[in-house]
């Protein structure tokens, strides 16, 4: 009398049913099972502290997501095949594999000019393999070469199942409200146009979802100011990426002493500049799959005791949560601005006996960064929105009335900003 | 070792502790028990099922977003007595009571010009009489007369604890999620400006408060276009009023028979054209006070009986809900288009047998609305919303960088609409 | 392009959607858009501010609940025709249309003797002759002669989708969330035995929901002391029909002028005495429909001004919630005792001026009412729970082991209880 | 403008403000900051995929409850002075401080028979002497020496704030709604017997606050067996104290290569067997305190590399979730039934090339567990709960009518069962 569905239980969609057949199997792969290991948010638990979910959540969430669009859409009128809905999920399930520690704090720090995109692609090549071609259409559909693009669109525009998931669970784990979005509105009211589906199809939204769509859109903005570039996220993004540069630099001289004890599953990375060519080689892929935040945590705080004192202010800086101060800038400073405050820094780092006045210029690049996060929270670039109007046609939402709320959300907006030590007054 | 609060259950606020001394004896007097018998959200309960809350835990629900706004202000340094405390949440509570029976619907249906504000003064103002002076600050305060203008912003402006209660509320019981606004980020963000309060000074918003107030006014207008005009709504609005004013034709003409079992309490509203004059009268007073929703609900079954076709149709179409066909349109119809309109609708009733060739023009003038919704989300005029800078400086929320999206929220939209019987088909 | 479903917004189930076909038209009928103006809960929006949802939201609950169970069982294994699945929606979304004003305090004031299923039934009926046969199959259901009789107990049982979603709906409306209950994870953990739902077959729980379906009798037993029988609320009842047995006897001894106004629809019901042989009259029945809590509330209203001094008092008791002082006792009073305090009530009676001496004794059943309110959370004879073991054998919950707290909720439990109003002095 | 609160943000609680003055260092510091990296449900997110939150969001939590507790006990006439408002916050703040990793499930591991209380107590200890004896009060409070007693009782009893956030917190993140508690009812109702609080003094519950303590205890034994004690959290216990069990064996026997790249912070605490006197030994805090889930998880990890196949086939099922079977068993098994069942065990070793012949008997005692759970709800020995009724007087709960609820949740329930392989058949 069992089942043909395992439930998982969860804060967000409440019961996720999972299919046994391929799905639960892909579940319980080791290249999923290790998204418990890296936290949704990278260092965003340090500013909000019930923000620690995982992207094995997100991943179960995108899922759970996919499932209730299909739906939608076959009780709509668009034939969906078993096969075509199976792989739909499994490409939701797996969107996310090639994320390794911290996300998008450490990701070309890792693989050299790699996006994570081209290592899920890779790994779900090799799952492929193992599961004897079974992940075939999956592929199709994560690399948008599918004959029904509206699949495509599912997995990856501006109102995806991924973000449609992530939004509202960062929204949720963070308490920021303000990012919560009527998710069950937006996948009601999808629709694909043509209704069959064929090539050239795609998802579009009825014209009585709009408001779902455009909150959505104001959602993901508000996310990204006050969330996902918080200043002390910023701050202690630069603090982790300093400490693992300078661990790095001390591998590459050989200084084993300063950085005794690094995690043997990350030493790999930070030695060697892996580029887009290690992605067939299949020990770097193995060593990856290994690789998770418990690694960079690990070795950090063994570094808290390491000889080079700076490697140890900047592991116990992060560990203690101890973060540089971080300030937004009304507009990019000039270079001399940046220069006389390295200098600062670099004085204050010897006042701290961190440094020597012959190294502190050079070590201050560990201490101070200049640089800035932009954001549009429409971007037609990535695909636009389009409505199915009462009358059956189809528009693009900035070409109907009432667009100018949306209109604004494609505007740019850029923040310069600076991170140093609360230490070194820069006069700011 | 009884409490000095009374605690009511609610669903969005949790438990709201009413203190005992002034505030209880106000919410047991009949004027704000009355409010239980008017529903927030008037006809919204047709299109939204469950949208069938009450002004009563929204006077209620406004009392407790005061008394959260004024302990933020105090704890951040603002001196606030207690009686301004005790005031400002006697003005909140009572800030609605002047409302009659399907508020906006009907509101100058009742009170010839009379807004529902002139009337809450009036009532206010009697009820201080019988308090023996004890709510002279709270007129102050509703008047925004008093010295501390800071309060009259909590009560009324954009950012008000009403608003703040209402969009919150209706989007909870319509299930709108869209309108889910950060209410206690809002309230937590607030500060006096400057911050001792004494004259000139307004309720300014932290800028790190900026995105959860922006987020109220994307959710107001969410609200609006999804909810309070959403178009069976407007729709029940002018079957409502029709019914009404039929109702009121037959007053007039004395014609008893076709009213017969009209709610004594509803009569008077209908048979006298009472404008602000009344608000003098005491027994119009009174009269106002017992008249509810339920007054026009009772009148208007009975008048599913009613001797006149026309009446015990539209009575009909009310309470069982067969209401009208509502159409937004691109451009406001011409009067030639209207007059068309208008002849097809005159036939539809002649083919209903609810009218005859002579009359049915004049009678289609129940049958046909042509009107238009307006909206802008962000009004300057209302007062703007001012944010308080790290710096200590204070600015008008589009003056500053990345104001964009509110720049798109002024933008003044007007949607034309026309509502018809179903039956009739006006090839739209 | 149109979808076979319409959505409902609901702030318990989110989105509710209802088929078209047979469904829709029965959501549209005159019976069940009267739910919309009876509220679920009676009075006990006196005592729970938002408590003002209606059993309009609550049938459409039931159906979602009916729909999601019957789609867990379909999943694991029980056939279900499309015919079962429709008519088993009808039934939960038609199983309380025979509810009255008022409900359950009114339930045997307007019919005596006649329990609402039989009302409910008997217009299930009428619709059946209206639609045509169509709800043949309901009415088997609703009876529980159906040859499957799986079907019967979803819709009447200790966990029905009616308990599961009132239970759910009125502790979400009340705010007592000691009454939030696992709906979700029972629904998910039924299923029929045996499997195939023939004769003999019912609805049994996984044992991984036992706790679930435990927690379901805990807050009934909750919501029933803390919500259902709440002092204010029995006090409020108790008002209510006073007013409403004063009226009557006005009524019946043609005193017109007392209970002028009184609403057209409510006045038959209460002058004549209908009993079951009123169900075959469809007169009776027409004019139940229309009877509903706006007549009860607007006769009141006009009774406040009543010249009858007795039913004044207990009508504006009841519109201005100056409700009686309800006292739970540790035993129930003796003859001598309750005589004694009626006397103290007719005292109290003639020092307000209500009434004289000769009629104050007379009077005071109006005023003092001694009862007692009675629950088992666990009633066995309604059907024992039975749970499906890992091993696929049955049992009754009581029959496993750690049933101690199961055992404890089957205990009956009685409560006597006495009201009267507050200036009377009972000394308790 | 700055406020002397830092406000939290937080999915359960909303806003958490925490004074600046004495608390917020506290915050700060390495002993909270450290509960970052500690998950508050040990090895639950195997099973609850959500359950990812840490003891620092269950610490801020016991804050502000502690907070809402002590307001409600002033609002009620209870003295309490600002250091002992402040005292106790720091109590709740910091009562937790002294878990290791995996909390529960390596209690005894890395300090032989020593609760982790008594680390808690020390840590507090130290921190008191850096902090100049401002914690003084706390620890007084936490030793349940406070002259006031009711202070110790919100901090350790059966309704305290630590038990009241952790039920909300983990039935939130778990998605196990049967354990969401009325935290705010029973906080709302909680009284100081007598009302002084002098010595003697408890807390109690407001009579109508009893079905709200109920539920706590109904929602703790449903929390115990639906999560704190799932087969599957058993299971996965079991596998993470064989693998430390294996390593430490093998530091034990010096055997450095098996375990190569074990964490050099936990290395001593299985290397040496600590004891109730190592807590004066300073490095030996100074190590507990870097001693963190991550580093079990990174030695986990290495050791899936490790030469010896049994501590590599350990590591690998916990960190790819491959964990054992669990079956509870009608009663506790007898000794030749373990036997049996070992032996079996040990022939699966075997086969699976995990063992020899010789060594397979031993090596059995890492992969097959007989235990047993055991719990009541209601521990009267823990301090009863106590009402206080509408009369004054104050009575134990078990001593009120209507308690056989109570009664029942007071029963000490045991379950036997066993974890091993799913490769073995045990033939139950």
């Amino acid at each position: 009398m069992s089942s043909s569905y395992k439930l998982f239980s969860d804060p967000i969609h409440g019961f996720i049913s999972v299919p046994r057949k391929l799905l639960l199997p892909l579940v319980k792969s080791p290249e999923v099972q290790r998204l418990r290991r890296l936290r949704q948010l990278g260092v965003g638990n340090l500013v909000f502290p019930s923000a620690e979910h995982s992207r094995f959540g997100h991943a179960l969430g995108s899922l759970a997501l996919m499932q209730d669009a299909l739906r939608t859409l076959k009780e709509s009128g668009t034939p969906i095949s078993d096969d075509e809905f199976e792989a739909s999920l499994a490409a939701a399930l797996l969107h996310d594999i090639g994320h390794g520690p911290f996300s998008h704090t450490l990701e070309f720090q890792l693989f050299r000019a790699v996006p994570h995109e081209c290592l899920t692609r890779r790994l779900i090549q090799r799952m492929n393999e193992r599961f004897d071609g079974a992940l075939n259409l999956t592929l199709e559909i994560f690399d948008d070469t599918y004959q029904r693009p509206f699949f495509g669109n599912l997995l990856a525009s501006q109102l995806d199942v991924d973000r449609l998931d992530y939004l509202r669970r960062d929204s949720h784990f963070t308490g920021v409200i303000e990012g919560s979005i009527g998710v069950e509105r937006v996948i009601r009211t999808m629709r694909v146009y043509p209704r069959e589906g064929g090539a050239g199809s795609r998802i579009v939204i009825e014209a009585k979802g709009i408001y779902a769509a455009e909150n959505v859109l104001v959602a993901r903005r508000h996310m990204y100011w006050q969330v996902y570039v918080h200043k002390t996220v910023l701050a202690g993004d630069h603090v982790l990426v300093a400490a693992l540069c300078r661990a790095r630099s001390h591998l590459k001289d050989g200084n084993n002493e300063a950085i005794r004890n690094i995690s043997p599953t990350l030493a790999p990375f930070l030695e060697k500049s892996y580029d887009k060519s290690a992605l067939n080689d299949s020990n770097v892929l193995d060593a990856f799959l290994e690789l998770d935040d418990t690694d960079v945590m690990a070795s950090l705080k063994c570094w808290m005791h390491s000889t080079d004192p700076i490697l140890a202010d900047l592991s116990r800086r992060f560990i203690e949560r101890d973060l540089f101060r971080c300030v937004f800038l009304p507009e990019s400073p000039d270079p001399d601005t940046i220069r006389a405050w390295k200098q600062r820094v670099a004085d204050t780092l010897v006042q701290m006996g961190l440094s020597n006045r012959e190294q502190s210029v050079a070590d201050a690049d560990y201490y101070i960064f200049v640089d800035r996060s932009s954001h549009s929270a429409y971007h037609r670039k990535e695909g636009p929105i389009h409505t199915l109007e009462a009358d059956g046609t189809v528009s693009e939402v900035l070409a109907r009335k009432d667009s100018r709320a949306l209109d604004a959300l494609t505007h740019y907006v850029e923040k310069p900003y600076v991170c140093f030590p609360k230490a070194a007054d820069l006069g700011i």
